[in-house]
């Protein structure tokens, strides 16, 4: 650990990183992991280490499509545990959802360490444990391809931070609505997802919580209008039209 | 380590990443090392992981400072010494050019672990070795104002690749030319450089060395005219260009 300075212009983005170190260290996490978190570090940089606009506009469709949803599961991976535990059992537990672990490269150890740290974090019930019945999900092989048959399997709508491409495109290909949060607005889970938040899970979390507390309020007539306005494709376009406008004005100043 | 297709579309960059990890594994990296890679990847995927013209225009005006310089020094990190060992100490033999360790948590072990690195890489001299004499940098404190006496010290060109911001700066300011490379056009380092090379070092020093081939053929008037011609703010703006553009492309696609 380094001692960070509050008073440090990237305080955040910093302690952030030895938490996911510290967690590499311990074995939640795979090799891939901390270079995926210093992509997202990279992107998060780009827009400024905040919420932009089309990013609230994205959370204002999930909160909404979470809330309409018949059985939505929230999926958790290792660095999505390691970053927003806490934050992933409070939304699961206001909406109610499902909590369910889904590692890219899965070890029993891993899969192991993934369940305590959501324990931890107030979960009453985890599902993807080590010996909990799977079923595969049509075009993934391997590990990837797992979904525990009361949670994924059967979601209408599945939150999932930080998710790969292919497993993305599998998810919608079975007619599910797949809500992610990736910093890359150009990968493959950004184009290819229902819902797609691009920001830092830090910051949506807390965000989609409060959300869904404020639309909880709403008939579902008015949840169905928030989603259907919402366009995807557009949105995205917004989040790549910002980060053009960034770098441009840099180069003018 | 994982099996990774040739046929992989990302197939160097899944093996750059490897390399990183087991690096990392035998504890020649500190953790943010892995971050910092991230970090490139990310840089390096919005470029098309590929050299661009403002690269190989700050390609031509390095190889030329290198050749002129009276004291040239390759500066080596532990991500350098991983990732580009065998070209480093072959561009050293080449102009001729000091090599030195410069690391920037530094701890006895990864000292002597990048040398062994460099050692097996073919070096015959590597400076900033553990027991080493060293004299503080001016504007640096602790293990980072560390310079060899006939290295970086004396040095009027200092070629470090993956340098930190402050060190780039204070390098600078005691008359050094800088010569960085790095991946992200908006880091402090590219912008407090003398020649900032924006590219992945792995397709950089290659590239240089092929140049250094072609220009030490040149006089030096021939050489101080590449070097007078190139601007490298003017440089760093056309990097930025490339990134705005390559957005802009994408979102209107």
């Amino acid at each position: 650990m380094h001692d960070i300075s509050p008073s440090h212009p990237r305080y955040r983005s910093l302690l952030l990183r030895d938490k996911m170190a510290q967690a590499y260290r311990e074995g939640i996490l795979a090799d891939s992991a901390l270079i995926a978190h210093g992509r997202g570090e990279a992107f998060d940089y780009i827009f400024g280490e905040k919420t932009n606009p089309p990013a609230i506009k994205a959370i204002r469709a999930a909160s909404a499509t979470l809330l309409l949803a018949e059985n939505p599961v929230l999926s958790v991976n290792g660095n999505t545990a390691v970053l927003a535990a806490e934050d992933m059992v409070e939304l699961a537990s206001l909406l109610p959802a499902k909590v369910e672990i889904n590692l890219f490269y899965r070890t029993p150890p891993r899969v192991v360490q993934v369940e305590r740290v959501l324990k931890n974090a107030g979960a009453n019930e985890v599902l993807g444990k080590e010996g909990d019945d799977f079923l595969p999900l049509k075009g993934l092989e391997g590990p990837r391809s797992r979904a525990h048959p009361e949670g994924v399997y059967i979601a209408d709508v599945v939150l999932v931070p930080l998710e790969d491409g292919d497993r993305a495109e599998a998810l919608v290909a079975l007619g599910k609505k797949v809500i992610t949060i990736d910093l890359n607005p150009l990968s493959r889970t950004a184009k290819k997802s229902s819902i797609t938040i691009v920001d830092n899970l830090v910051r949506t979390i807390p965000l989609i919580i409060n959300e869904v507390k404020r639309l909880r309020e709403c008939s579902r007539q008015e949840l169905e209008e928030i989603v259907m306005e919402f366009d995807n494709d557009e949105n995205v376009s917004s989040s790549l039209e910002l980060i053009s406008e960034y770098f441009k004005r840099d180069e003018d100043s």
